[in-house]
């Protein structure tokens, strides 16, 4: 039986194939993430995966039902599997907002899903870090939010040769738009044919513009001097005061597809421009509002970064540790008369914390020797009597006897 | 906009009603029970939440679909969002069984669905963790996995005084069964009777068990004897050994509902019996050979524990600790012109691994302070001067003054 198609299954390492996935480099994806979202004193959350399909048209309109895994339940509700992560954490703030201090710094790891016409390699589901600050309209928020995703990346050795957040706005775009005369009725229109600038002939570009009274020649003359407008230089002055100017650039390409972007946006891409975006983001300001039906008014910010992409870049770079089973110490039991002992040894191995494997059988000696190799033990510990055990460092091949009292906390462990 | 019935969101502490779950506590349970599983040296793997309807069906009939939340995706595949992990397993184990030594210890962490009649408070879906071994038909095995479950409990402070595993055996009653001359092709229909002993009325098991040549009475004798078998002496031999003896107890009523158990069947309990039942496993040697289509035959084990009740047990025996920003400083910007260079403290201290909150924006020198005593930070970093920042401790309310550039490394925080 087969598992559905775009879903991965998640093996131990050593992995049977290349077409299957490693669940010990997603643990350890999500423990940097986790761990650099905390130094930044963010707050775990999360939702459900199931969601009222409303709470996603309500933000994206209908069209999005498309891309949506959606269906109807038992009850007859229409549901979908969540997309993104968004509309739940305006739905949970919203629900309990008074309850939390601003600003309030929460983030989340989440599968997300999509269905999209299967195509070879295409997934419908991924995980993502996200991260959002909510109920602070200074631009020290964005970048606070934009710190820790360069601090998210860095966590897995990546560096500023490695990848570049660029960085842009709704806001200077908006100018522009104003100053060029543009039709209000017609500015997401405007921001759509931008943030397909990069992917459409200059002609096709160049046609649309001139139906909004712009051109081409002019957007591109605003990308190239690139000035950052007052509210994108405070950001810059704060990354460069905590050391991280070199990993952000001005860049008014970016705009994000999403309506609901109301400020600065960015992506993070990788510098040799290799792979798709490694993590996008932006304010979102009105979505709060949207999301409560008026009822509560909190200016936000956020961005998700996706655990496949990140994944490539890491492999690409060899940036991926080797992963194994981490034992600590083989117990060999060589002798079966004394496997009642030696299970105490074991015990008493693993409640001080060590991570340990022993047969579950007789075997020879040889053979047991062999599977701690194989493990990457980094000690053997065998019974000699009833009252000592030699312990051995694999890798030194150092050996002690040590009185079996002692095993668990002696001092030849502490690494 | 509400959230579906029947599925949880998770906040972060302090939480804002009693009837909002806690992301922090569901955090704190999925570290103890992926650090107890690793001391075992079990390897996590995950599939995908979702899955063909047919792995389900094969393995537990088509009357679990009424149990299931399934549903035709937009391909017309009839899916489901898995309901245990088992078949899950199997699958993937079947699929690359032939990478991987054995026995086979792995581990997961799934999130779990079904779809029952809503009921006040009856939850959709929980967590689980689960742990099998695959490959290995020796008893050993059996106490392996029971070990693990037992120091899976005792990993958050519960004794052999909150909880016992019941202990029983399918083998025991299949022998009880055949010496009392039982009909082969009614075993299963008397093993349901039973699982049912504890809830029904005695009188109408008594009838049940007549049908099938049985008498209650004999039944109970056979209960309250409950002299193990060799294969649970064995196991009992090997926990005691481990000096896990008193966690577990000899118990025949215990036998599980699902059809496909052959061996050893346990579950655990509070003692006190207060909650349904925290844990529940066994052997089911028969299981990958028919998810995979005959194609790899391996005995197996294993048991799920789930998040609900274990966490209901938790609260009732004051054992869950308190959830809060873990914050080790927090930085005071009492003096705008020092931001910059508090940036920088910021920044460095978070590279060092502290968790380190500070104002976004301007504000009062006693309102940072008092945010900083709720986020119960461990210390308070201030720059005096643009040299020397004071620290203080604020249980000891000890301060100290640092050179700005040693105040990352400093081994104030040394904790």
């Amino acid at each position: 039986m087969e598992r559905l198609p775009g879903f991965r299954d998640f093996y131990p390492e050593p992995l049977p194939h290349v077409d299957v996935w490693s669940a010990d480099a997603r643990q350890y994806i999500f423990e940097k993430w986790r761990a650099t979202a905390r130094r930044y004193a963010f707050r775990e959350y999360d939702g459900p995966p199931l969601e009222p399909l409303e709470l996603f048209t309500t933000k994206s309109g209908e069209e999005i039902v498309g891309q949506l895994y959606n269906f109807a339940d038992k009850g007859g509700r229409a549901i979908a599997l969540r997309p993104e992560m968004t509309p739940t954490l305006a739905r949970m703030v919203a629900a309990h907002e008074r309850n939390y201090k601003k600003p309030i710094k929460w983030f989340a790891l989440p599968q997300l899903f999509r269905y999209e016409r299967q195509q070879k390699g295409r997934l419908r589901e991924h995980f993502q870090l996200n991260a959002d600050i909510l109920g602070e309209t200074d631009p020290a928020a964005d970048a606070e939010l934009i710190a820790l995703l360069i601090d998210a990346l860095r966590a897995f050795g990546l560096t500023a040769e490695d990848f570049v957040i660029r960085l842009s706005s709704r806001n200077a775009w908006h100018d522009f738009f104003q100053r060029g005369g543009g039709d209000p009725a017609q500015e997401y229109a405007f921001y759509q044919i931008v943030d397909k600038l990069e992917r459409e002939a200059p002609e096709q570009s160049d046609q649309k513009l001139s139906a909004l009274g712009f051109s081409l020649a002019a957007v591109n003359t605003f990308v190239e001097q690139g000035l950052p407008t007052a509210e994108l230089q405070s950001i810059l002055d704060n990354l460069a005061a905590r050391g991280l100017r070199d990993f952000v650039r001005v860049d008014y390409r970016v705009i994000r597809g999403l309506a609901y972007y109301t400020g600065v946006v960015f992506e993070a891409f990788d510098r040799k421009g290799e792979f798709r975006a490694l993590a996008g983001g932006g304010r979102y300001d009105n979505l709060i509002k949207l999301i409560s039906g008026g009822k509560v008014t909190l200016p936000a910010l956020g961005f998700g970064m996706g655990d496949v992409v990140l994944l490539e870049l890491l492999k690409a770079r060899g940036l991926l540790p080797a992963f194994d089973a981490n034992v600590d110490v083989f117990v060999l039991v060589e002798d079966e008369a004394l496997r009642a002992p030696s299970l105490k040894i074991i015990q008493d191995l693993r409640s001080s914390g060590l991570v340990v494997e022993y047969p579950l059988t007789p075997g020879k000696s040889d053979k047991q020797f062999k599977r701690a190799q194989e493990l990457k033990a980094a000690f053997t510990a065998r019974l000699e009597g009833e009252t000592q055990v030699r312990i051995r460092n694999l890798k030194s091949r150092e050996e002690v006897l040590v009185a079996i009292g002692e095993v668990a906390h002696h001092t030849v462990f502490k690494r």
